[in-house]
């Protein structure tokens, strides 16, 4: 299905041969998700170079392997395995790559964010076979495991790996009081992995099921920052919320909704020698005022996160292959849409009403 | 000396007895350097309980030691041994203390900024003696280092030890380039260690015989921001320094001066999966614009830095030691006072027309 406007719906088109390169293999997409930024770039948010194929979280079974195709982990790849995938496609050799920045590659390429173009037509999720190019990390998973908890791997998942590798480089998890402002995807999955990893957790969000989602997923406490974030509200509420859950001051803050006000409630908040891990904004927004003189008499850390590496994405199908026993991942792609359908899942997605919506062209029932 | 208010000399004070408690050692001072912190209290520009004993930069002999008087290796301290301590006291049991941040101690005293006390009148450096107490970090220099490199070490070096291993932990300093906005004492010292490690250093600062003085101590370039530091300019000029060093972006900055607009041209340069270390902003300054889209996509850190740990007092010591040979650090004290005459040091001090400025009891003639 291809984008080529704001306003314009997907066209399907048909892509009738596809020729392999050494590294590449064909992948039959099972179920793919909606990402946040997918809607972004449908509404003209940011910019994109049209007709593209949206989608960079899904899950498939490879079709068709060329010569010399890896694994991320190194093992050959073979026709029939289930697989997910990196978003980026990275050179491996250059500067950015060889100092641990694949998603800052040179030549940089990323699944469901490229003009199409002759050869590598197949560069996004929401269409039936997605050409992964060498240079991709691609993680086998579990045939046990559903679609619709590995799909998101690929973006949120690894991204929430990312922001607490991050932070844990810094200040260990175990014992740790964690504050997560933004319960959408990211949020939900980032209580529970912080929760697992022991530490207590409070989440902040202006969306009252999204609070609830907080707490199903491991929250000690929600805080209701005000919509939209407001900060002085922002930071009072998240006061009260680590007061009900007994939690010692926050030494982690992973800002995932984006929004400025929560950006400034976070640095307000983390406590000395803490660390605020900056995700969410991703798009123009306002700027936050940043008190030096707090900053260093706190020795408080803050980083921008954005993307992964592989081995941040091997993380995240590990942990999703075990955790979705535990906490209810399964439940949080809210409906799902045959391909064809594909301007429909977006049009829900966009009203935020669930964490994901899925897109398939196979019987939506036969899903695992 | 005693400090009792902005505007009023520095008074004499004798102390008749000193009753050394467990741990607590007695120091003459053979030389105290006047730190800018010292100047900023005596002219009333931080908060400070008054009277106290400034100074908290000193080398000095151990003349009395109790019982169980230790060394920061765990040494057993002897009378007659040549010291340097930390800034702290730190109780080494609270949670701060557990968490590897004992600048924080929520027992914490400071050498040169506590107000005069019963059983702990000589708490600073600007004094013939330092009662030097049980939790104080205290290492054990060699007798050949001028008692001129030495004396800054408890702050100015242990400080750019902590700020360029705050740095070093997420990108090696090896082939970095590092951008150095401030080039006093802390400044030339990041230099001369920086470039030692492997670094490229290029050193931002308004005055002109400052940028001399980081050429002197390894910069390979450097970039006059205009007075005081404007940003614009601030930016363009290090631009043309980094293309005269043929340096590459820098992945580390160190902003030592405290400026608003320093800490936003290092926010502005920093490279992709760099690291942008605030040091310098200790007194009440400008709030900074944060873009947080930036600092996302370019995967940026930003740390705050305050004081240090031991084991950087430790590490200070160790490079001073073989580096006064390779870089005049001797020659950063412009000018040494008798103790009698501390007000002058502090006027001097204030000029800034020095990186230090000394003061000692002893012969002025007889320092190493």
């Amino acid at each position: 299905m291809v984008w080529s406007g704001v306003g314009l719906p997907l066209e399907c088109v048909a892509v009738p041969g596809v020729l392999l390169r050494t590294g590449d293999v064909l992948v039959e997409v099972e179920l793919a998700t909606v990402c946040g930024s997918d809607v972004h770039t449908a509404r003209g948010h940011r910019p994109a170079d049209k007709p593209l194929v949206l989608g960079h979280e899904q899950v498939g079974r490879i079709v068709a392997v060329a010569e010399q195709s890896y694994s991320a982990n190194g093992m050959p790849l073979r026709m029939g395995q289930r697989v997910v995938w990196s978003v980026t496609v990275a050179c491996g050799t250059c500067s950015r790559c060889r100092r641990g920045l694949p998603q800052k590659c040179h030549e940089l390429a990323k699944y469901g964010h490229e003009r199409m173009q002759r050869g590598w037509e197949l560069s996004g999720g929401f269409a039936t076979h997605v050409q992964v190019r060498a240079g991709t990390a691609i993680v086998v998973v579990d045939e046990q495991v559903p679609a619709t908890v590995l799909a998101p791997a690929s973006c949120a998942t690894a991204t929430v790996v990312a922001a607490l590798g991050s932070a844990s480089a810094l200040v260990p998890l175990a014992g740790a009081t964690v504050l997560v402002t933004g319960a959408g995807m990211l949020g939900v999955t980032a209580c529970a992995m912080a929760t697992d990893a022991g530490a207590v957790v409070v989440v902040s969000d202006p969306d009252a099921a999204r609070r609830q989602l907080a707490l199903a997923f491991g929250a000690a406490a929600v805080a209701d920052p005000g919509a939209p974030y407001e900060s002085p509200t922002g930071v009072a509420s998240v006061l009260t919320a680590l007061q009900r859950a007994g939690a010692a001051e926050p030494t982690i803050a992973l800002e995932l909704s984006g929004a400025g006000s929560a950006v400034q409630t976070a640095l307000d908040l983390i406590g000395i020698g803490g660390v605020v891990v900056l995700v969410g904004s991703v798009s123009p927004g306002e700027a936050v005022l940043l008190d030096s003189e707090s900053i260093v008499r706190r020795l408080v850390t803050v980083r921008g996160v954005h993307n992964y590496t592989p081995g941040d994405l091997a993380q995240a199908v590990t942990y999703l292959s075990g955790a979705w026993h535990r906490h209810p991942f399964s439940a949080l792609v809210g409906r799902t849409f045959h391909l064809s359908q594909a301007d429909a899942a977006l049009a829900l997605a966009a009203t935020a009403l669930h964490p994901r919506v899925g897109i398939t062209s196979q019987q939506p029932a036969t899903l695992g």
